[in-house]
């Protein structure tokens, strides 16, 4: 049963950071975040009766869905209820409590990628730049991210949602001493370089190998001491009378770079 | 005098796609938007007695504003009159209402850019999505953005935000006749590319002079029949179990590699 203070909690893990630091946990919703989640995180499943029925439809995914609540135990409730606990405007019949996963900078750096990717982010504040840099991350086939004690909450339900399932496949920590995460990379030989609107190289003018890149705040970019950790300041050349280009997006550059250039080397 | 009916034309102007389309008009908020824009397109200026006393700080971005809302009519209002007629929850002193400028195909294709890029979206949804999209094809030297008439409206508030300013500097039509538009762009000598999940050849395979990309909707890509006007479908290789990469992200790394590539070769 779904009591009151089941809801209160449920909501608090919705919208606090701190109360899933806390608890370890965090929630998805839908039936695509559901589906795409290893099995030893979910913790909690609650169900609607439509949702149930709409499975009987025998699609892939529903069978798949169909399955997954099979073998686990999963709590009906009333779509009213599940409003209740929902961040969306809309809910999708489907919300879990996860338990968070707990990587090391080990899982990351440990990753036998060819060549080595890892993103650093520094301060990202936007929920949907944050899920973007995941998202793509997984496409060019990064080894994992760090983030900084400033960056947003990857278990924001708006990051989740962005994330689009990369959040159970792209391992990441964050770091208090981004200075001293940077040195046990360089120490791996992983080369690390810092996207700067002063890069004295464009980023298409290096031979790229075991890298890591830093990518700073939407706002700021990076801090001038995080700058200097890097071993090059790299540059992505910009047409017109454009500031800077979005944080995503610059990452996003910088990891399908790297990506395109290491497979066509092989 | 901000006018009640005033109030409740520049709140339509915010919400409504077809307020500013009936108009012509539409809303931008905030110093940076209205520094940056072509004087002939603002309308009316709006402005509180706050943000003109802070101008006096002297500092070279409230300099030109100073100079700018000297040259102009503006209307002094008080902050609560500003949060009536805003978008965002914490006004930035100044709103100004603009005219839309009126481009033609011949505007994007008459642009002298070597080699030409042209982006074609088809109902891109996500105002951020598309804001994006036109910041990132500034920096990449972009001749023009063409939008089905699917695509979420350019003058919407959260789209002006994100594109950072390229709205003023980044000619774009929409098009009712996508395979028209499509084939005009081709007897120009442009090739077209569909960026497609199924594509025949990785985009980085091929060598790009003056082009055009056609982007799909986020949640379903291309219609058939759209990518079936391409010359090439192409797509952008994922490792991992994505299903497709941001469509923000995907426009973004094509921009960025007919850029660069275009660079290098020159």
């Amino acid at each position: 049963m779904l009591t009151n203070a089941d809801i209160k909690e449920i909501r608090k893990l919705n919208e606090r950071s701190k109360a899933r630091r806390e608890a370890g946990l965090f929630v998805t919703e839908g039936p695509k975040l559901f589906m795409e989640a290893p099995l030893e995180w979910v913790k909690k499943i609650y169900v609607t009766e439509e949702f149930l029925e709409g499975l009987k439809d025998g699609r892939e995914g529903s069978l798949r869905i169909s399955d997954m609540i099979g073998w686990m135990e999963h709590e009906v409730i009333s779509t009213d209820q599940l409003k209740k606990i929902s961040d969306t405007q809309t809910p999708q019949g489907i919300l879990c409590i996860m338990e968070q996963p707990d990587y090391s900078l080990h899982d990351i750096i440990a990753k036998e990628d060819r060549p080595k990717l890892i993103m650093i982010l520094e301060d990202i504040q936007d929920p949907g730049n944050l899920g973007t840099i995941f998202r793509t991350a997984e496409g060019a086939g990064a080894s994992g991210i760090i983030l900084s004690n400033g960056c947003v909450d990857i278990y924001n339900p708006k990051t989740i949602r962005s994330t689009m399932g990369s959040i159970y496949r792209m391992p990441f920590i964050y770091t208090d001493d981004l200075k001293s995460t940077v040195s046990d990379i360089k120490k791996e030989g992983i080369s690390v370089y810092a996207a700067h609107l002063d890069g004295s190289k464009c980023f298409d003018e290096v031979e790229y190998g075991d890298s890591a890149f830093l990518i700073g705040n939407e706002g700021n970019g990076l801090r001038d001491e995080t700058a200097e950790l890097a071993d090059i300041k790299i540059k992505i050349p910009m047409e017109g009378d454009l500031e800077s280009l979005n944080a995503a997006v610059a990452a996003s550059i910088l990891m399908y770079h790297h990506y395109i250039s290491g497979r066509t080397h092989i």
